[in-house]
């Protein structure tokens, strides 16, 4: 079979070395005789697992004492929800930050829990390129309960590579899309979540990791498995928690930290990204819409000035064990998602195949 | 290594052939070099698998056409929260029939969404056997928006066997714990909902099974992510699905049609039961507190008079490779849990240890 790289927006690849101690352990984990997916969540060995997760991925991610860090279901959108009716209480009022579809998307889910405020903080010039216009809100920030960004948008690839200003309000990443690509000053931040598909593991488990006095404000109508303070107190166990995509996300953090920690895969992000932007800067045949100070570490949008030559794009590489490259719906073109998990080998078969491709219909 | 029975309560034992199956393609699923956990979901294969999943669902459970089936995330607590958003509406009423801890919680969460009555349907006798002691609720329960019951109380062993008159009420079911041990008359159901753990795969997966006319109801202050119409829009894939749990829900439902069915699984788990509380009754030794006409078929409740032997009898039996049967805390003693995948092999060498530890220490 041909080599295949997966560029996949989410749910995305993950490490191949994780995949296959899943496989190796799947029938008999720990050496119980049973599937870590068969035995109960508060019995000793997935309790042990869980510490363990949740000591790496302090020690990985730099997460301060007075955060707590849990382990929910629903996805990240699921929090679109959770956050106004954990963090606006009775009758809260937000600032949300549109960067696009994703923030946008939160925005609108949460207008049915809090009563919020909506500023667009990206614009377009005259040539399409899109820009970050303004990250400074620290003037009208502390009137809200909480301000609300998302620091990458998967579908036109912009990343929002300088924190916000909001003086001393709550400030709450969605960074579902580029959590742990590098490290981040969490003490600047009241709450951050990620639906793990992209970085941390397989769909179904979200992560959010939240500052402890923001813990206990939630509406009287808050489902109890979203409820902060229940699940604090809980150990992210109110309820049966997904316990083998717990498990792979536990694999993958020990697999990072093994891999030398966050400052590696800074770097390594550093040069795919590098690698493939400056090779679209270069071509005439390609184009990228996003301002250079802005553009994604995680998902690389291109495109050729032609739909039916980008259908045959993805194609013809889909055919070379490239996969996935279609761009969202939203945008068309091509994108390539290019997380964590994915080699420099991956980055360096596309621009091969993106040379070819150019040179036969340039 | 010992052959290990695992009674865990949930997550539950999974059928063999399918973990074995999940692990042979766990890194090449589809022949496409990547892991099914690793493809977009609105994928070709991805998709076709959900659309052979549902067909096979239908098939082997008699779901008829006018009853939509989604999978959603957050298990059955979040639907406890999800059924009085989308079956009440912004102002409705439903009616409760407690028989145990799930369907008393199931309540205490949806009275943070609706106002609701709350009925109890069991009672103790003086020798301390519980016994359901009402099903007909027509003359009231048409003044309900809906009714809701669990059909098997994990915790004690009840089991509901008789579907709750409800004349032309919407009867709601959670069936988390012996949903598909049997067929059951789909039509009588307004709604039935299950957690995944037990019966049809793994944690972190919640399946909803609702009649087409219930959707469409739901308060504007419900999550995207749980409201049944937009979900039913969206093929259960308004954002990003468990894909792995969804993909093994898929390899359950095909194992168990080519096993024969729920007719072959009813007769299956029949015999298991009857196995077990016919040992429970032909001894001093050890007790089971439920009426015989609400005995659970899933999940087996026994004790000595003593809770030191107790803990004797669960520390042996796990050294033995008998699993997780000590009884839920609530309760006190032991508990086997039988689901469909326990093979009856596994009730009869627990009957053989039972006799051993009764001979040596009664």
């Amino acid at each position: 079979m041909t080599q295949v790289f997966n560029f996949s927006a989410g749910p995305a690849m993950m490490p191949t070395a994780v995949l296959e101690k899943a496989q190796t352990e799947l029938l008999n984990w720990q050496n119980q005789g049973t599937s870590v997916m068969e035995v109960s969540h508060r019995g000793k060995y997935f309790m042990e697992l869980i510490t363990e997760a949740e000591k790496d991925l302090r020690q990985l991610f730099n997460v301060p004492d007075n955060y707590k860090i849990l382990f929910l279901q629903g996805g990240a959108r699921g929090q679109f929800a959770a956050i106004p009716m954990n963090l606006g209480g009775e009758k809260g009022k937000a600032l949300y930050l549109n960067s696009g579809h994703w923030s946008a998307t939160a925005a609108k889910e949460a207008r049915n829990f809090i009563e919020l405020d909506e500023v667009s903080i990206i614009e377009k010039d005259e040539n399409g390129v899109i820009s970050v216009s303004r990250t400074d809100f620290s003037d009208i920030a502390e009137q809200y309960d909480y301000v609300h960004y998302c620091t990458n948008e998967t579908i036109t690839g912009v990343q929002i590579k300088e924190i916000p200003n909001v003086g001393n309000a709550v400030l709450v990443a969605d960074m579902s899309s580029d959590i742990m690509s590098e490290q981040v000053d969490i003490s600047k931040f009241g709450l951050i979540y990620a639906g793990a598909q992209k970085n941390l593991g397989p769909a179904g488990i979200t992560l959010v990791i939240v500052r402890e006095d923001l813990i206990g404000k939630a509406r009287q109508a808050t489902p109890s498995i979203w409820n902060y303070e229940t699940q604090a107190n809980a150990d992210s166990m109110i309820n049966t928690p997904p316990t083998f995509a717990w498990y792979l996300c536990a694999l993958v953090f020990k697999h990072m930290l093994a891999q030398g920690g966050l400052d590696v895969y800074k770097k390594r992000n550093a040069e795919k990204a590098a690698l493939l932007y400056s090779y679209l800067d270069q071509s005439a045949f390609y184009r990228n819409y996003i301002a250079k100070a802005n553009r994604s570490v995680m998902n690389v949008t291109f495109s050729t000035d032609n739909d039916e030559l980008n259908a045959k794009f993805v194609a013809e590489a889909t055919a070379m064990g490239l996969q996935a490259l279609k761009g969202h719906k939203v945008l068309g073109g091509m994108r390539a998602s290019i997380y964590n998990a994915m080699p420099i080998e991956g980055v360096q078969a596309l621009i091969e195949f993106m040379k070819k491709f150019e040179a036969e219909k340039a």
